[in-house]
């Protein structure tokens, strides 16, 4: 890990509504890690850098089509501004990269992220592959724009850095980190509304109660991830 | 569309953090369509719902293992409180079915959602198969919390009900809808950075056009993600 009290990690969001920042990034321990400066954060008004009076920052897409198109010229002295300092520029966009838990792990240990949050149709492409932005997509499905994204691929990021959990709780036991959905969860009361704790984990064996866990990992993920089970499959020959 | 003055698409969010809301979710187009009563939203403290003076509201998992589970008694009660109306219980969760445009796009023309953000390493399995929530999950890495997630669902659905974005704002002409990414997008300034327009897109041959886009709808699809592009390629037979 490459965090340090000198260089807390960082994250650089452009946006045109800074007001979005920091939303949910400020509750719980996301927020109590920024307080305690284990991660920072700046952010940069995207409509501060239209050239003209009326601040526009957006254009109609060459060719037609429907929406508006953030403009090169605009976008392009936003992302100018902005101390790279090592930091990968991610630009929040459907047509990216699904966003994965490893590769939030390698964020993770880097010095932080700038993140690019779109709105209307898109961004001029040219700005892309000028900067060389690492187009990433958190899910199958369309935002108003990028702010909610960069906000969650920011507190995965956060929640991995050291001193953000308490030791309790354990980022390497749960979903996605062994390619398998995590297994199902029970607690006090004994008995809820009709309904009891599965034997076994009562029984206090636990090689008994870790390949219970492991069948419903499994089965899980078989049942609601055919892709991650076959890929799990593959890799483990398991054929539980 | 289900959607009338009297009644407005209704999220309800239940969450141990409710300063999270309404976070992005009052600003832009999403934040207007709330003042404009298009959709309303309330938010529910999960801790109310505590039977101890502690207002503790977690336990430790039965049968071992890292981090606390929420208990189902308090979820339970929580949950009660809510007036369904006929909405989904929608847990987002690692564990969770993957959300997809064609799932926004059902409950967006239905009469709300109410979200349910787990904390802690989960919420007791009981509670789940009691109220059949469904589980689902924005993607494929852990945040701390639901509250993100359950930002993302909702924003993904407002946008799409009638009168939040402008009749320029097309919502059928973009990434996952066909199954293909969306193109590349060009505006003014013509030439940026020494980087111009693709000729095709200034040819005003708006067949040409719409060919080179489609091209390149495919080609950025293939790249990036091969399994749209395979049921692309299965649901059309296209070969180009």
């Amino acid at each position: 890990m490459t965090q340090d009290v000198q260089n807390p990690w960082h994250m650089t969001a452009l946006t045109l509504f800074p007001d979005a920042f920091p939303g949910v990034l400020d509750v719980s321990v996301i927020g109590a890690a920024q307080k305690n400066h284990i991660w920072t954060s700046d952010v940069v008004d995207i409509r501060d850098f239209s050239s003209n009076k009326h601040r526009s920052v957006d254009d109609t897409p060459a060719g037609g089509g429907p929406g508006m198109v953030l403009r090169a010229d605009v976008a392009g002295k936003a992302i100018e501004s902005v101390a790279r300092n090592g930091r990968p520029l991610i630009y929040l966009t459907p047509r990216g990269a699904p966003l994965t838990q490893k590769r939030v792990r390698e964020l993770a240990t880097g010095p932080g992220v700038i993140v690019f949050c779109g709105r209307f149709e898109g961004l001029d492409e040219r700005v892309i592959d000028a900067y060389e932005m690492e187009e990433v997509c958190i899910g199958d499905f369309v935002l108003a724009g990028g702010e909610i994204a960069a906000q969650a691929l920011v507190e995965a990021c956060v929640r991995l850095l050291p001193g953000v959990l308490g030791a309790a709780d354990s980022t390497v036991d749960e979903s996605f980190e062994d390619g398998l959905l995590e297994y199902p969860l029970y607690a006090k009361p004994a008995k809820w509304n009709g309904r009891t704790i599965p034997d076994v984990l009562r029984s206090g064996n636990h090689k008994a109660i870790a390949d219970w866990r492991k069948d419903k990992q499994i089965e899980t993920t078989k049942a609601r991830r055919p892709d991650l089970y076959k890929a799990y499959m593959r890799k483990t020959g398991d054929g539980k």
